[in-house]
């Protein structure tokens, strides 16, 4: 291809909006534009890349035995209904109506729909296992659609459900799965932990996330140092051993004067107690009303844990007027001592002996607090956010965090779907059993972000050889005089030839642009033909290391070709 | 593929709603599955044949010089405010809101994104021209959806847009889409014919469709049975010489007295004259009012020709009220005389010397109506319909008619919606001018269907190899017989292993189920491995002839090879 024809419209400015390295740069390098909140137009380049991230995801669902599919974006509400999702999805669904009024929505998953038609194909165990799989858009309505193509409203995606006759087939299907994400985010260059997951709104018991490991990662990802032991989970699901120190010795409970002293930190500097041995209580708003939260000072609420204790949809903080109204006092001096909400008591506060808490009045504490003696420990679950330094739940030795970025997500759904959307076969001995499902989600527009939060530097994206939009850049430094452009046109036509992904930059611009937009956009490997040119040499480059040489043109296709086939190519 | 272990559902009853060939086959062969009216999924043999047919598309969009992007579905109906589509669209576009209350609407077509794209990224010439495409979903909501993937609500395109500098960029970019498209088809193996076509809602001056002719189709083309003439246009634009045959003799105008004979034969019967002197009115509404159109007793009304030459959104035949109100009388007695609502006239219509049109008033006609000097004639357009017969505009020779199903259609847009949405560019001497635009859709889904409603008989489906979902079934008559299922296992290694699209019926059903769903699924070309497989021979059958041949297993790979490279590859 010849870049003068090719819409790549580079930036030299950086996007205001954007704040992280994948959405500025594939701004600037001429990837993808805004067309909303959230939802975007790939450019040619942009394309190119998707196409090739998609192309390997699907050579290695046909691997593993998916068979591809399409199923429609527009879903039937009814179909929502009959799994329940319709209201559990709140405004994160898209909705719409018909021309004839019938509701409809943008599926931000299909699982409802497959196990339908799963439904209405399969009869016989003779039928199963079953891997079907599709690529396309999905739809989530995000509260705070950002970073690019990290966080879209509009996204494209592949999904694959599995259908097993039973858990012995689903963790085998599970396994491929596992192994086909494997090869796949290997192969398209990425740096990624798989890690434990909690399963959210899709469901289901086991989950593992594919994290690429990166800054801009919305997700925390606490693994074990110890490779042998190999623990790694999703903050949101992470667990650590529970501390087992007792703290503070038993005492008579007693009311302190705390004048304006709110925060743990406050409250345990105040009184001259550890942090830990204060127990917060914090109020938490949900659908079925509001509900106190007990964890030591030190400590904080993992909310996804608390969300999944107690089976609601809607969790968040409490404002200060619904505390007030519940506690009687203005934030900072609640406990639970004496209030009439549901207590969730984290199982690390029961050795809390005593303990100091808000007296849900001004101004006030209580203190030599004994959970048990002193408020009720009905409902003691791990409601606590690990953080770096814990013990690691498995093997005892403190845990590292890290920043990620979610590019895959796989679940053993098991029979939730199919009881609910009547999917059974018939099983060998003729009785009807469930069938046994599992999904496993991969964001591609997301991991062509992800690809670029790890692979960039200064001057611009270093695309990975397997999904660079094109593999090689030609550049002759002055396209007009006749030496360089014959040489250029040459090798181009060389490359290209032996089916090189081969682009040409023949524009009329002078030689910094080229350069600056060919690092910008970040082409592996950059052929200059410049003033060796009359000579029959050129200067191969490599986009990652800077290094580069002078070869005769004789010796190009030999060089590229071994560069592409990751071989050592150039030496001295 | 092992079909074992593939999903191919296929239905030995004739489902219920399906009227047309394409969508009883495609659901009985189990290559699509309806979701809700209009919206399909495609399951493993239907998005294979898809992908073909995308593939081919996009082939020959690159080699026309093609760039592939992707668009978002979700489109803000800022821009469709920007064009005036917003109102314009009625009822066909899907509306929705996000959670903010912004108005979306999924895209029907994309010439305002595209527009605004290029407007922002475009300009100078020479960055011109530019042909940018993608292949996605669209979504239209139909009053009518049916006839499966014929009309769709959901359904894939690809659409192309053109950006140049001026007229004559145009016309070049036009040409090499519609030599591109002609090679598309042909390749997909459709017998089809380019017709002039009405631009409808998507605007511009010159318009072609591709019509895949078919019983099945929803359009009617006349064309000239002269080859060199080659006139050919859908029915909704198509025109014929007009009649300048002078009908009647002048005289006074006379009231006649005509109870309940209202239709334009009764009339005619009923006075002794020519249905063709006779001059219908007939009564529409649209959104600027009623307005009156006048054709010759012995023609039809053309509805796009009349809303295009009234520029109106909205056309429909008034109703009864409406024309009571309107005219003083009944339906069957309007007629221009004394009529308070703009008149349009035929051409032909000034050629009737002595006409009778109705009186406006129950059971009366007026005779030897002189157009002009009894109704005025300000308004004479082309507003009749073409029908089989008719003089060839061109050459005069009477024109034939065949239905055809709309799989592609090419725009010449000009300025529209360059204008609209601000897409100009800077020319050689600095001036500003806009973009002119032309835009180019194919049906892939619709395709598909339009290639099986040509390529099926009464067994099943007959696919053109190119877009076959797999090139060959292997068919071992007895899977459980060991000389069989060796002698199958062998050629169908040996096939896959060459690259060969094979698939091997491994099932445990009956010979005649296998063979039955062979037939409906519709593979070019069979191997059945039967009872001679002991002597290392096999049948090959091909399933558009029904030809067959006893070959040893030896000479398999070649015959096949001869038959996928269209070779003559078997004679006695």
């Amino acid at each position: 291809m010849r870049l003068s024809t090719w819409l790549v419209p580079t930036l030299r400015e950086v996007p205001a909006e954007a704040e992280v390295a994948s959405h500025r740069l594939l701004l600037r390098a001429g990837f993808i534009r805004k067309v909303a909140a959230g939802i975007y137009t790939l450019l040619p380049l942009g394309k190119r890349v998707c196409s090739k991230i998609e192309n390997i995801v699907r050579e290695e669902m046909n691997r593993a035995g998916g068979q591809e599919i399409l199923m429609p974006i527009l879903q039937p509400a009814e179909l929502w209904h009959r799994s329940g999702r319709w209201e559990v999805y709140g405004p994160e669904l898209f909705r719409l109506k018909d021309r004839h009024g019938r509701d409809f929505c943008l599926g931000p998953t299909h699982e409802e729909m497959i196990t339908a038609l799963v439904a209405a194909e399969v009869r016989s165990y003779k039928q199963l296992p079953l891997l079907l799989y599709q690529i396309g858009n999905k739809y989530r309505d995000e509260r705070r659609p950002r970073f690019g193509l990290l966080r879209g409203r509009e996204f494209i995606m592949k999904d694959l459900y599995s259908f097993d006759r039973d858990w012995a087939g689903l963790e085998e299907s599970y396994r491929k799965m596992y192994e086909a994400y494997t090869r796949i985010f290997t192969r398209v260059g990425l740096n990624f932990r798989a890690v434990e997951a909690d399963t959210g709104a899709i469901g289901g018991s086991v989950s593992h996330e594919f994290m690429a490991l990166a800054e801009a990662g919305e997700a925390v990802v606490v693994y074990c140092p110890d490779t042998t032991c190999g623990y790694a989970a999703n903050v949101e699901k992470a667990e650590s051993l529970s501390s087992l120190e007792e703290i503070g010795e038993e005492g008579p409970i007693e009311l302190v004067v705390t004048p304006g002293v709110r925060s743990a930190e406050e409250v345990a500097a105040f009184l001259g107690l550890p942090v830990k041995q204060i127990i917060k209580t914090l109020i938490y708003r949900t659908e079925k009303g509001l509900v106190a939260a007990l964890v030591r000072g030190d400590r904080e609420v993992n909310e996804v844990k608390l969300q999944n204790h107690l089976g609601v949809l809607e969790l968040e903080l409490a404002g200060e007027d619904l505390v007030e109204e519940a506690t009687g006092a203005p934030p900072g001096f609640a406990g639970p001592i004496g209030l009439s909400l549901p207590l969730v008591v984290d199982r690390e506060v029961l050795h809390v002996k005593a303990g100091a808490v808000g007296a849900n009045r001004p101004d006030a504490h209580y203190i030599n607090v004994l959970p048990g003696r002193d408020f009720p420990v009905q409902d003691v679950a791990d409601i606590r956010q690990v953080s770096e330094g814990d013990p690691c739940p498995r093997c005892g030795r403190p845990l590292l965090s890290v920043r990620g970025i979610e590019v895959g997500q796989i679940f053993q759904l098991g029979d939730k779907y199919s009881r609910a959307l009547n999917a059974y076969y018939l099983d060998e001995r003729g009785e009807k059993r469930p069938i046994i499902m599992g999904c496993y989600g991969i964001g591609i527009t997301r991991t062509m972000a992800a690809v670029v939060e790890q692979h960039h530097d200064e001057e611009g994206i270093i695309w990975p050889v397997a999904v660079a939009p094109f593999q090689v850049l030609v550049l002759p430094v002055n396209y007009e005089e006749a030496p360089q452009r014959e040489l250029a046109e040459e090798i181009y036509n060389l490359l290209r030839e032996k089916g090189i992904e081969v682009l040409l930059d023949d524009r009329e611009e002078r030689p910094g642009v080229k350069f600056k937009d060919a690092d910008l956009v970040g082409y592996p490997l950059r052929i200059t033909v410049g003033r060796h040119a009359a000579e029959g040499k050129v200067e191969l480059k490599l986009r990652r290391t800077g290094e580069n040489w002078l070869v005769s043109k004789g010796e190009v296709l030999e060089k590229v070709t071994a560069f592409l086939e990751g071989k050592e190519f150039c030496t001295g």
